[in-house]
């Protein structure tokens, strides 16, 4: 069996998220899956490195998948150009290592979430950002974003009640870029727990809207306490950027 | 009678153009003029600088609209950003000169554009552009866009066969920008016939693919025939940018 990597992109807009769900089609593993598997002649299992939620988009996304074919990686490429649906793109395949597992191997990743904050007009980007009308404090929400750096207990940012293994995770680093209307934020670190990044963007909205203050995220992290934590911050406005391996 | 003048953005995909049809409402101009009709409580009338075509977008239209109001313009803002569909977008509303008209007082617009022209996926922006795969020969298109610089007879460019007025036109500018995948072309000029940019830029790319000389250009103006212009670029690429005034 040779072992496949693929590196996507996609507009997550019209899918219920990145994993298959039972026989529907509407995941981007689905779609992966059933034009691999019509490619490959045999069942295909594609292996993502992160299951994005419905709604969230991929700028960087890795897969990998193992079959017997002789294709070479540039047949497989430009067939999956060719067949799958215009808003999963693919940007390369490569064969892997036989061990190289997207999931397990990784050993960071990175997240971007637009937000556009502005009174003017948001036409072209309205279904890829989150737009907030009203004057957030971008002061307050760099300095609020220096806490998450670091190594932390984040079980109060993740949306899973019932997580049972280790919370600890570590965030190299959090960068705030302001582009006129536009607010991005890039997280990267070496593993974020289920809804983690949309749930720290939406504790930073909060305060930098003058609803929480600045110096709360400490004891949120202490109390380890899901509802101390802000609201969720949409699905489409975040994107996964990328994942490294080592 | 009051005379507005408004600066709008819309992304034109899902609309049959700026120009109202009978009693439909999907298209711009019919939008406005309902939302305005019922805010103001009267019928009125919207004055477009120029009909856009069906999924041809704009980054900034220029509208007029006549009315016996109280309303200050900030108040016609606010109603017009809250009761519009989020693919219109409204910059501004000024009150203006009662002999201003949007399309009559116009002196020069500009339009851009956008082709993505790359083997890499275009799925963020595949509703905003002319996806082209083959490689253009972006020199060979800076070279003809010099062409159409100046005043010409533009008949040969306008998709009007029964076009009886003055069809002479100056170009003053044709700018071709690359930007990684995207080529971006910007063309200003004192007015354009219909469909009038979107033919020049299918002629534009027929000679970036080498599928026509270069140097055909000055020989179609001559003609005066549409059928030796290239093919018209797909409306989805096409954005008015500005319209000016004296």
């Amino acid at each position: 069996m040779r072992n496949f990597k693929i590196l996507l992109t996609y507009d997550g807009s019209r899918y219920k998220g990145w994993q298959r769900l039972g026989n529907t089609d509407n995941t981007v593993q689905g779609k992966l899956e059933n034009v691999l598997s019509r490619m490959l002649d045999a069942p295909v299992e594609v292996i993502g490195s992160g299951r994005t939620d419905a709604g969230v988009h991929a700028l960087g996304q890795v897969a990998n998948f193992r079959a017997e074919t002789a294709m070479s990686c540039d047949e497989i490429l430009r067939d999956l150009r060719q067949y799958l649906p215009e808003d999963i793109g693919v940007y390369a395949v490569e064969e892997a290592d036989p061990r190289f597992h997207s999931r397990l191997s990784a050993v960071g990743k990175t997240y971007e979430y637009r937000i556009w904050n502005s009174e003017l007009p948001c036409v072209f980007e309205r279904r890829y950002c989150w737009v907030i009308r009203e004057k957030l404090d971008v002061d307050a929400m760099k300095k609020a974003a220096g806490e998450f750096l670091g190594t932390h207990d984040f079980l109060a940012f993740c949306s899973n009640k019932h997580f049972k293994k280790s919370s600890l995770r570590t965030v190299d680093s959090f960068d705030i870029q302001v582009n006129g209307p536009e607010i991005r934020l890039v997280v990267s670190g070496n593993g974020f727990l289920y809804n983690m990044v949309r749930i720290m963007v939406g504790t930073l909205v909060e305060i930098s809207l003058g609803q929480r203050d600045a110096g709360s995220i400490a004891a949120v992290f202490e109390s380890r306490r899901r509802e101390n934590a802000g609201a969720m911050a949409p699905a489409q406005g975040l994107y996964l950027a990328e994942v490294r391996y080592s």
